[in-house]
């Protein structure tokens, strides 16, 4: 070992969890479509469509309106102002490994053909299962709205996962509401009726296999414990379209959360947080590609809900990088909090690597949820994935063979705890106790 | 490529980028004596006094009464409790490249010597011409005051940059008035008199060539649409030197801010945003060395100047290192915003380098402002661009070379783009659009 | 030196390096019993208790009415959770360093035979001596409660450091006045009463050898000049146990400390600032594992105390790890901030690689003070330091060797004045000028 350096180590490293199983514990896929039938719909992935619009691309160029190979071709004009990036390399990859498109560039000139590969109209769902099978995926876990009807689907491949966001944030909307009587079969007309309605969402969510509740927070957001004593009134008048004050929609957010929070301590589901996000501070941007972040945020906020709920697994991302280490913290401390995956602006190999390497040395081994792909469509899956498990390779081999002696099995074996069998136990199921003090 | 270790290769890239013109968008340079004649000058540098101060030496040490040779053996005796920095390498790269000094400390001993070398007092402007044809300088940012008379000098090579700190945060100084009135020729009594006025700074700044206007903020401004009929009354009262309620004092701010970014869309002008500093935070110090931060800032309180100038290009620097992960996403997401520099505090390797890694990954390439120097005197840009030269060569050895297989020849046009095609595009000339939206 | 790796490079400075005597400027120490008896003593320390309970070891699995062998039995079978992180192999070097533990890994099977061989109760004292000298060490700061009686111990070994955090922080505890009053022996009724119990504290500290005044601070604490007018009501308050406002809490908060900063400015001696934890946010935590931080802090809140007490070494550390480069522009600039280890949740290798390799770029290496060990038990400062060494011989052999042509003899200089000569200076006890302007 002592010889070899530590970039070939990486590589060994690499190829060795290249050949895993995926296991992903968070992603938007459509499970009726897992897959893209046309390159399209990768492109409008809006990690492209918002990075080609930040360079000038105008917003109608991507329009919805337009057919999908205008709108791919649209795109790819815009393609060489980003293709240094770590966006673009997943892009590539996905051509190029699913659809052996031969050149190195994606470009107006090679659109064309790069779209002909990729036609997978004609194949269906035999193509999702291809790229099942090619990404050696085990699990993926869906962003399910609560009145997701949860059917026509595996969910032991793709396994629900109840996103709660409209609930919290969106309660005085009327459509909430209207979507929240027709799925849960409750007549809401006030806190006990929603009480009773989101329990009737749990049962269901859990009935059909979710392993996770998962809800996006705003960074002034802080859970407080919720009296119902206090919540009723404003409660009521959200749900009949009432004026409420910042005050009273400042307690509905809070008390709804601290619903969702004991179901799930009821249910046994880990409570996905991730924190950080603000709607729309970009409206003029393309869709999905309007929110950003204050980085003025702490998980201090956070205290009352993890001292409140210790039987409550709470894996958690946040979106504002410098942030991480506060995570690091928090999860060195508090025996229900997980440090989940690198997300969305923090998913950046030089955010990963700092913050990677921290959770590594610092964080019990049994507590960290290595990534996840937050892919909109199957193909995304490998090479984000393969992304992390490169700078997971180069940190284990710097850090863990280099740095302090251990062999490359070792290594491997912390990788595996960190990409699969911590994932595997915590998200595994509702039944299943999810805390990290079982036995490994 | 295979064989090459990236320390090689970074070597390599940095021979090459060492004969490159340097497009320096921001300094402080004065262009009627922009080169040293004196090598008191280049100490007097507050980096050198303010990192002394810092270690102990007074303030009257480095007095501007006394005569140049004294101060600068003054300070030296100094220089030894700080010969590890990077700073004092910039020095010790002047004295050696420039002035052919023959030491590697510059010690009370040798600063005798090296004030003999560097006289330049005899050459008076050839020297000027010489360090610019040595540095291969291209186009040197100034910045100036808006009452500048932008007279006497070659505004092609030291280009004027409108700096409008003073009419933001200091209009109710009676000093700013009169010296607006005599600028511009408008007898400012109200808001109406204050907008004539600044229409006219940008008039002639533009007719003389000024590519870019410049404001440095304080972390606790927020910009906010003004509207003049909010704003007319504190501004007549600022106008007559009359008590200014603290809200009066923010509303005009605002004001002027926001008058300031309607003019850089009217005439087409990037308007450079450097946020952070707080002044005088250390009274006792060095001239040029009393200022500091608060590091909790966020782009968040930028988000409706980025909305509705959406035709205004704004080259975005942060003061708190911290803050740079929050520019990437910014960058990411708003056309109109490009991460420019690193500067200051945070004008520092180990710094850069995070910062660096993450833009390459993560933004497109045609919006990064690589680097701007901030000298004083010509001397200091070219070990200010060598040092992140080599910061840049080393990130792209690392991370694109050795890391995703990119030639030698490739990382080069990617360091091209960043240190001079986009600076040449975005900073093009007031007439020129200086959108990133231009085919590149 | 040019065809040497940066790997190798480190290893001999490391090497090198851990030859060399420890000055700890700051620890836990109890000088009655300074090293372990028995291995719980190791094992109890709160890096372990706590990461295995965030792990889910119920805290009675640890409770100090076991008997020291089954506590340590039990924290063993957690020990596997932790394995890869760099606080275990603290442990395990101090069990195959002062133990001849010949495992490489502490578990349920090997702790009974690690109990034997660390059972030191027989050797009492003379093992105290042995791992001092085996450590090297030269000085190792204590943490002293304001009436510890300072007794019994060498003080010129175990160097008295003032802890003030319950004068400021709980002065309205009866306690706390009861304790003054003793350690004191002036009946404390007022705030003149107050002061004097005070001085009479340096006083004794300062007979006894002490070096340091210290103290932690939460990070919503802002240090303001006090005046005696505004504060002499509270304090008067506090001390008879009436019921106090906020706004009066505050006021006594910040009387205390300004009243602690002058006592340092008479006495000379430099005043610690650890700052960021909150108190007990995790309540049902083990011992020593309850407390963390809000990042959202800034050292800009304690510019009045910098600029007030312009005599006073600060040696500042901050918990948050994201806040280390705002410490190093501010020990840039204000000669009195010194940048003091790396502490706590930031004494992580990853958080110290960054924050080191700034501090080296930027700062004055005559104001680094390197490393404290913070340890509760001698047997940890080696194993502490050598992380910190293991560091700081990296950054050295990349930044200072390999990046900048230094020889390996440079090197090591300049790492001896940051973990040896530096703090010997700063804290080389109250007679002296503890300020950095000393001549080195």
């Amino acid at each position: 070992m002592n010889n070899i350096p530590a970039e070939r180590l990486a590589r060994e490293l690499f190829e060795e969890m290249a050949r895993w199983p995926i296991f992903d514990p968070h992603t938007h896929i459509d499970p009726h479509r897992p897959a893209a039938r046309h390159f399209d719909e990768i492109l409008g992935y809006h990690y492209y469509t918002e990075l080609a619009h930040a360079t000038g691309m105008p917003v109608d160029r991507v329009a919805p309106e337009l057919d999908p190979a205008t709108r791919a071709a649209n795109l790819a004009e815009y393609l060489d102002r980003i293709d240094s990036t770590v966006q673009y390399s997943w892009l590539l990859e996905i051509a190029q490994s699913f659809h052996g498109f031969p050149h190195d560039r994606i470009t107006p000139r090679t659109i064309g053909e790069l779209l002909e590969r990729a036609d997978r109209r004609h194949e269906g769902a035999a193509w999702d299962r291809q790229v099942w099978q090619a990404s050696r995926l085990e699990a993926v876990f869906l962003t399910n709205e609560f009145d997701d009807p949860l059917e026509g689907w595996d969910t032991s491949a793709y396994i629900p996962c109840l996103r709660t966001d409209d609930l919290v944030l969106k309660l005085d909307q009327p459509r909430t509401i209207e979507r929240l009587r027709a799925a849960s079969g409750v007549d809401v007309q006030d806190y006990a009726g929603l009480r009773a309605a989101i329990g009737r969402l749990f049962e269901r969510f859990v009935a059909r296999g979710a392993r996770a509740c998962a809800i996006s927070l705003p960074p002034d957001f802080a859970p407080h414990p919720a009296t119902p004593r206090r919540a009723v009134t404003p409660i009521r008048k959200a749900i009949h379209q009432m004026d409420l004050r910042p005050d009273e929609q400042e307690e509905i957010r809070r008390a709804v959360f601290w619903m969702l929070a004991e179901f799930c301590a009821e249910f046994h589901l880990p409570f996905d947080l991730m924190i950080g996000p603000i709607r729309n501070v970009y409206p003029a941007g393309v869709p999905g590609g309007r929110d950003l972040f204050d980085r003025r945020v702490s998980l201090y906020d956070y205290r009352e809900l993890f001292n409140h709920f210790a039987s409550v697994t709470f894996p958690v991302s946040t979106l504002a990088p410098d942030a991480a280490a506060e995570l690091v913290a928090y999860a060195w401390i508090f025996p229900n909090v997980l440090p989940m995956g690198h997300w969305w602006y923090a998913n950046v190999p030089a955010f990963i690597a700092g913050d990677l390497r921290a959770r590594l040395q610092a964080l019990p081994k049994i507590k960290l949820l290595g990534y996840y792909s937050d892919a909109y469509k199957l193909e995304f899956i490998a090479p984000k994935f393969n992304m992390y498990r490169r700078v997971l390779a180069e940190v284990l081999a710097e850090d863990v063979i280099r740095g302090r002696g251990w062999s490359v099995d070792q290594a491997l074996q912390l990788a595996r705890l960190v990409l699969l069998e911590n994932p595997r136990r915590v998200f595994g199921g509702a039944g299943r106790d999810a805390s990290p003090t079982l036995t490994i």
